[in-house]
């Protein structure tokens, strides 16, 4: 069984909703990398980035330090 | 069911004193980038921060350094 | 008796779909360095790639930012 | 309810010792920065620094290198 | 009593066999430093290995990036 | 009630150790920051230090890299 992600949560919330509405997002990563893309998933340990170049970036949470709006 | 946060926190308090009055806040993050704003909401994982161009930042509580007062 | 990972989750599930496909990836790490190579395992604690000169390299979780199909 | 720091550790007893005392102390963080000040209050999650401009400065303990006495 | 390593990861296991054999591995850590040696002992906070002066390095698991064979 | 530390593990017995025979060790940490001194207790989430101005450095488990016997 997997184990769901609390969408009584603000963030998970707003996650899913920007999948749903397909907004594209600024990502800021640990290693000061900004990736620019539209969220495809989200789960307990990663969101799924689909990237300008539209591939598919796997990225783990604990790797992730905000999501914005694209400017 | 949402997990909630434990207001009975020094910390979860303060975050929610400085939601409530509208405070301009600096956070810094891990990558040493400085985020000033207003903090709009907070849960488990993310603080969510209105920046100065009024686009709200959803920043993950690992990647959080501190928050003080917008000098 | 072993920690099964959660077969459930799509993280999980993509990352079992590149090993089987022995599709390559480019794996960023937190200090900055890019991997690249074939998947050959996950388990809860690491992610084994073998490298371009064919050495299996055990990643920590911990260290991982992203996985992307390789350019 | 609120989640009690455990007292019996030595770690949490010299925090609140410092406190008490009102000694100044310096505080590494991931960053590279030093922070300098008072130590105010301690959580689960936090503890807050009133820095040399008389401001709290609330630093989240995964952030923390390390704490000593004021050179 | 002690935390028993849970044996049926592969991680665990490749890390056993590499201190059974003896083999010399490169150690990458997050602050970039790259450590070859022999592995002496795991356990689940930490890996030992004995550097190139026969030194007993303790490395806690936060701080790896990866294990890989000597090139 | 006190969180005790697993005596049965390896890393826990040779810090024991260190702190027992009064040895200079050399600890990296994740700022790249060494710290040299002699180890004066552990707990669950700390290591204290003394280092060589005879000062006791606080330092949070997170926040080490490795601890070795000093050159």
């Amino acid at each position: 069984m997997a184990i769901e992600l609390d969408t009584g949560l603000p963030s998970v919330r707003q996650i899913q909703t920007v999948i749903r509405e397909e907004k594209e997002v600024e990502m800021k990563l640990v290693t000061g990398d900004l990736l620019t893309g539209k969220v495809r998933w989200q789960d307990h340990h990663c969101i799924c980035v689909l990237d300008q170049y539209d591939q598919p970036v796997i990225v783990w949470r604990q790797a992730i330090v905000y999501v914005k709006p694209k400017a």
